[in-house]
């Protein structure tokens, strides 16, 4: 199956889709990503995934390579040149090519680099018997508010969550608070309400993570944001927030079980309300076309 | 003027050097570097350049793309097709290409990639009047002893340092001791004592560092690895060491005169040594030739 790639203004086979050796993205993660998820033709939220784009290109002064409406318009076009009616959509932005040093002498034009593969739905598995994590002290670096492409961490947090035979690692701050996982936001249920830690350095600002608070909000639940411990008194349910896979409950952190093992209730209310709220989107998109 | 590059076994012009955008070292930064200088056709310490890559792959799990003495041969010759006297040899391996995910399902072929350029000598400015630097919180992650692609703290560090007129960064601990610079190690002169951060998380076990160390016992000077702080009483000098520019005097730090301003006398007799061992070194091979 061929898919198409996009690179600085052109399309072309996904595999011959290459980058110089000296693009800045290679040489020092200097660059920004998203990935956007496309339902059957609705893109999720991606003025709010846009808008986080434009965030992380601010934070480490990397121009937009253009204006954000031009590249809702780039992203459409990708999407509809591969075959999938439900795809995760990967934007990238570099700083571009410059002979090696950490501060380039002339600002190069910035990367502009998407792919598009298949939107994985969560296993069966996962939403009955729910996810597995681990928890580390956090080795990221502390400007994880900024989505940048200097994951490395993050991979090695996941090698160590495999090799555990858990699906995720949950970072710990130095009073081993929650932070969130490699690719994920961490949500529990502490007494009823839903509480994740606030946005700041240490996490990033999960659009999915938003989008639960204010659909709790909306259903009356109590939503807290402040920092928590896995040992809480009071903690029923946990979950991990994503774009690409949603809600998900996670049953077992570090080998014990979180609320008797089972998916929690809220969790999976939250997942339903998520579900509707996207399929509310692609109806609006049905009326207006 | 034709520069050369190696890309996985391909020897090429710089300018047609790519990496496909799928290469993990261009969407996780997951891989490592090195950073090689060599001069009229000596390798420096070549033997610890790739004893440090082999520490840094195995700290994150990439294995080799080649045993060292390859590597070294691949080195020789990419040198030898370029058209610098005095060189310094850029070397990264990646963890290759796979479809993005944070951990590949089946593991990819390890990507080996070269650059040559010429190797900057320190201007006379900077030896006779001393760099300049600034101190910063530091935001990097906590596993800075692998030397590691994930630069773009490292980026963000050097952008701060030129927007305040400065030409490093030196990172602070949370105690505000002076770990290192964004592509130096940082010592200092206190008491007539060699002192610099000892090797653990937050530093990179620097290759001129370890030399500076060595040399400075060697001449009978006390060399002591402590967590230092820049405000000590005591504080006579202050140098950077790196591959690309041996011992550099910091004469200015956050606006303060270190020693008065000018390079100090010890840093200043450090570089002579490094200049001469350097010198030892290209004899040495001059006579097993």
């Amino acid at each position: 199956m061929q898919l198409t790639a996009y690179v600085n203004g052109n399309m072309l086979p996904l595999q011959d889709a290459c980058i110089h050796i000296e693009d800045r993205g290679f040489q020092f993660a200097d660059g920004v990503y998203e990935v956007i998820a496309c339902i059957n033709g609705t893109f999720l939220d991606l003025d709010m995934h846009l808008q986080r784009l434009r965030y992380s290109c601010e934070a480490i002064a990397i121009d937009l390579p253009c204006p954000l409406h031009e590249m809702a318009a780039r992203i459409e076009a990708i999407y509809h040149a591969n075959p999938f009616e439900d795809a995760m959509i990967y934007v990238q932005i570099t700083r571009g090519r410059a002979a090696r040093a950490h501060l380039p002498n002339t600002m190069p034009t910035p990367s502009l680099i998407m792919t598009v593969r298949e939107l994985p739905a969560p296993s069966c598995e996962t939403l009955t018997q729910g996810a597995s994590a681990i928890t580390l002290d956090d080795i990221r670096w502390k400007r994880c508010d900024i989505k940048s492409i200097a994951l490395l961490a993050s991979v090695m947090g996941r090698q160590e969550a495999r090799r555990r035979q858990a699906d995720e690692t949950i970072w710990l701050d130095e009073q081993g608070h929650m932070l969130e996982g490699c690719s994920t936001n961490v949500l529990a249920v502490i007494d009823g309400s839903l509480v994740t830690h606030p946005l700041d350095h240490q996490v990033l600002g999960g659009i999915t993570r938003r989008l639960a608070l204010q659909l709790a909000r909306q259903h009356g639940i109590r939503v807290v944001e402040r920092p928590w411990h896995l040992h809480e008194a009071g903690l029923q349910e946990c979950m991990l927030s994503s774009t690409t896979q949603g809600i998900v409950p996670v049953c077992y952190i570090d080998g014990q079980a979180i609320g008797g093992g089972t998916p929690g209730k809220l969790t999976l209310q939250l997942r339903d309300w998520l579900l509707q709220h996207f399929d509310e989107l692609r109806q609006e998109k049905t009326h207006h076309a």
